[in-house]
Order: structure tokens, then sequence, then C-alpha cells
């Protein structure tokens, strides 16, 4: 017998892997979630009918929505990571030497839990002295503490369920009265392929809000389209340079590197489109 | 009823997009053919029960085999594509002013006709005055004409079946004979997540052949893993530098960029050890 797990990532079209065990199956008080053992991807946790991460391809999210925040901060010390109960974003966090404390709100404990147990090297770095796990509203948690962070990290599933508050202009807004006065944000937003109106709606929120807005891409096969997006929104550095090199360089990666850290920017035409439609600029 | 076309992109994964209608069928006498018309990515042409190219993401591959290596020469007149029968690639070709002739190569001269057909778009190119469409066996032809082309793109499927001659050591050689003193040529070479030992070899063979050889990626969601490597072998350019700037910003293109076209060859880390690894360099 040969089980398949197809995700339709659109109505009409979607991935599917074959599947070696389904590990465990859950309803939170949240979402569905699923761990699957797949044959080409290793381990997959999935939300809600959506990927979130697997073994084989984990570190090109993780260090690409870490790394580039973090290396564009001169000295990030205080980090807050709102959802990313997996663990992946907290354990990319903590390679920074600066870093002092890095809080993780993640509204659904259950993802820790089950993460923990079944994703053991991508949960590795919640049990860091350094990271304080909150089971909380990062939205509440957010608003609670104003000019707390240096940098903010939003790990988010899609803008659906649980998430889509966190895809909200308000979002946006108390970030920028939670970082401090030279603190960034960075929020993962989705596929330029598929959903470039999200995109676009999203960049003109935080171009708004920020003096600084940057959207930057990675490649992750098991998300739809292949191709993700990340939108930096930053009171004083340039998300695209790099603040320390030697922290940068010092990295141990297996895809970030401090030359990708640039060229992550660099868009292509149609992606460009994207941003320059939401900040009213001609192409 | 949903009809679905699942591609098994290797044994235990695969990408399925629903059917609007199969618009063609056959097998000639090199492939299996299909003309499928989906709904996500419009109309979609089938090689061997691959996708070779889609009307929605076609733009990405052509134009960056197309134009880096265009780019990166300072004068490309004479330029061969070694497969390519949808014509998607002379159609970017064209768009150089400098080229004079671009013969393409194609074995399968039912892919000529059947992309006419359907793809109109794309096989646009086809029917300019400079372009030479012959149905030969590009190996032969590329043996046959030394000292010829500035430029040669090597646009095959994947190394099974009629391609398995265009991934050989041999053909390489043949290549760099073929190319004027300051010719350069690219090949598409899969993905490096999904095929690293390829890319590996591939690139190990064009490095002991050209002085200059260099990969660079691009994000093409239909192609497994979405993101694609290509590899470019040059006697004297340097492929990641554009030669021409004015040309190269003037191209009307929807993904590459001149700032992309240097950005493109910037590689995740475990993608520059497929490279490192082809060459016996440390990383």
């Amino acid at each position: 017998m040969e089980l398949w797990y197809t995700e339709k990532q659109t109505k009409h079209y979607g991935i599917t892997a074959q599947i070696r065990e389904t590990l465990h199956t859950e309803t939170t008080d949240f979402q569905d979630m699923a761990m699957l053992d797949t044959y080409e991807w290793g381990r997959m946790l999935v939300l809600d009918g959506c990927v979130m991460t697997t073994d084989r391809d984990e570190f090109v999210y993780h260090e690409m929505i870490a790394h580039v925040a973090l290396s564009a901060h001169p000295n990030p010390e205080r980090v807050l990571v709102v959802g990313g109960g997996d663990g992946g974003v907290v354990r990319e966090v903590i390679k920074h030497g600066t870093v002092k404390r890095a809080v993780l709100a993640e509204i659904d404990g259950r993802v820790i839990d089950v993460s923990r147990k079944y994703l053991p090297q991508i949960a590795a770095g919640l049990d860091d002295p350094r990271v304080d796990v909150q089971v909380i509203d990062g939205i509440a948690h957010v608003k609670d503490n104003p000019e707390t962070y240096d940098v903010i990290i939003v790990d988010s599933t899609d803008p659906v369920g649980p998430a889509v508050g966190l895809f909200a202009r308000d979002f946006y807004e108390s970030i920028r009265r939670a970082l401090r006065p030279d603190g960034l944000f960075v929020a993962q937003t989705e596929s330029p392929f598929l959903t470039g109106d999200l995109i676009s709606r999203v960049y003109g929120d935080i171009a708004s809000i920020f003096p600084l807005t940057r959207l930057y891409l990675a490649s992750i096969p098991t998300y739809p389209s292949g191709l993700w997006s990340f939108t930096v929104g930053s009171k004083r550095h340039d998300p695209a340079r790099i603040a320390d090199a030697q922290r940068a360089a010092g990295l141990v990666t297996r895809y970030y590197t401090p030359e990708l850290h640039a060229a992550a920017f660099s868009l292509p035409r149609f992606v460009q489109e994207l941003v320059d439609t939401a900040t009213g600029r001609q192409g």
C-alpha cells in the first residue's frame, strides 16, 4: 500500500509526498496538526493542511528569517519570535553571540510539545538558557511590551485561522512600538508567484509605518511555488546591509552566507513591481 | 469530474495540477509529448512525463538561460540553441540587438510543430528572420561547426532519453571547439536540492574544459524543488559580469534584471559546496 499526502497549495495546484508513517495527528485548541514521516523530505509538520517545516528543507526558512534581520542589527540583545513553536527560528537566533534573551511567544503549546518529541533537531534551541518559551498570544505580548526588543521575527502560519492578526496593519504598528529606537522586524510574507496581492498589501502597510522597508527572497521547496518572501521593517538600519561582518561570517549555516544576504534583496522584475505597486513608485 | 496531472519529480515526491483539458498527446520518434491546459499554470508542455514549460512561469527559465550568457558577452552575433523547440529561448535571444543569426537545433520537429500551435506566445520568436530553425541532432551540429558561435545555449530536457548526450563531457568538449575564441555557453543543470550529484559532476566536467566556470540559480515553480541551476563555461568573459550595461538594461523582461544577473551567482552555502566539491576546493 502506498500512502501519499497531497496538499492543495492553491485551489488547482499542489504537492504530493509519499508517507512512510503518520506519526501524530491532533486537533489542538487552535488548529489541525499532523506529523508525517515522508520518504523525500523526512519528518514534516503540517498545520491546517499546510506544510510548516520538514527535516530536509527547514534550514532555508529558519536561517533566512533569522540571520538577515539579526545580521543587519549591530548588537541584537533582545529578540522576540512570534509563532515559531517548532523552535527552528530560536535555534538560529541564538547562534548570534550578542543575544542575551530570546522570547518565543507561541499561542499553541501543542506545537511546541509535538515538535520537541518528533523534530528534536529543529527544537534543539528551545532548551537554551537564553530562550524564554512562553505559550501566549504574541499579539498581546507585543502590545504590552513597548521599547523592549532589538529584533522581532514573525514566524507565522499562512494568513488564515490563528495567524490572520499577524498580517494586520495594527499588528505592525504594535511592533513598531515594541521595538527599541534602532530595532527592526521581519515577517514571512508568502509566495510572489501565488500571492502577489498579499505581498503588495503587507509591504504597503509596513512601508507606511517604518522608515525602511525591504523585501527579500529564499527558495523553500515544500512551500507553495518554492519561492518565498520575507518583508523587513526597520527604524534605522538598512536590512540589506550587514552591520557586523565578523559575526555574520562566523555563522554556521547551510543556506545563509554574508554574500547571499545582500543578493537576496535583488528581486526579479515581477517581484520588484509588486513592491513598487505597494509604494506607488513607478517601475 | 476533476482531472489532475501528477508528476513524480522524484520516486517519492511530486506536483499535481488540475487539468481543464488535454489538448494533445503523441508519441514522437523521440519521446512522449503532451500539451495540457491547467487551471493554475495555463498551458503546459510535458515531455516524457516532465513539465518542460508552462504559460505562467516560462518567463523565468527562458529569460534566465538566455540573458545571463548573452549579457556577459560584449557582442554576441551568432548564437546556437540546442534543444528548445518550444521557441522560448530564441524569443529571448533575439531581444539582443547584436544577434545576427540564431540557430535552433532541435532533434524533435514535433515539439516545434505542437508548440507553434498551442504555445504561440512562447513560439513567437521562431518566425524571426534572424532565427534559423533546424530539425537536426544538436550534438552532430556542434561537432561539425568549429569556431562558429559566440554563445551556445543548451536547453535540454532532463538527462534521460534523448538528452543523455547533452550532459556528457564529450559534448562540452565539442562545444568548446564550436565556440569562437571569446565564446561562452550555458546549460540547464537541474535542481540543487534534488540532483546535487549531477550538478557536481557536470560542473567538474565543464571546469576541466573551460577557463571560467560559474553556476547561477533561478526560481521556477513547476520544476522539481522550484530552484533551478544553470552552469556556464566561458573562454574569456566572466559570466557574472555584464559586458554591455546599456544592452542589458534595455531588455524587456519579467524576471531578469542587470542587478539580478550578478545576484543569481551568489549561491546558498550548500550549493556553493556542490561546486567546491566538483573542483576539489575546500569550503
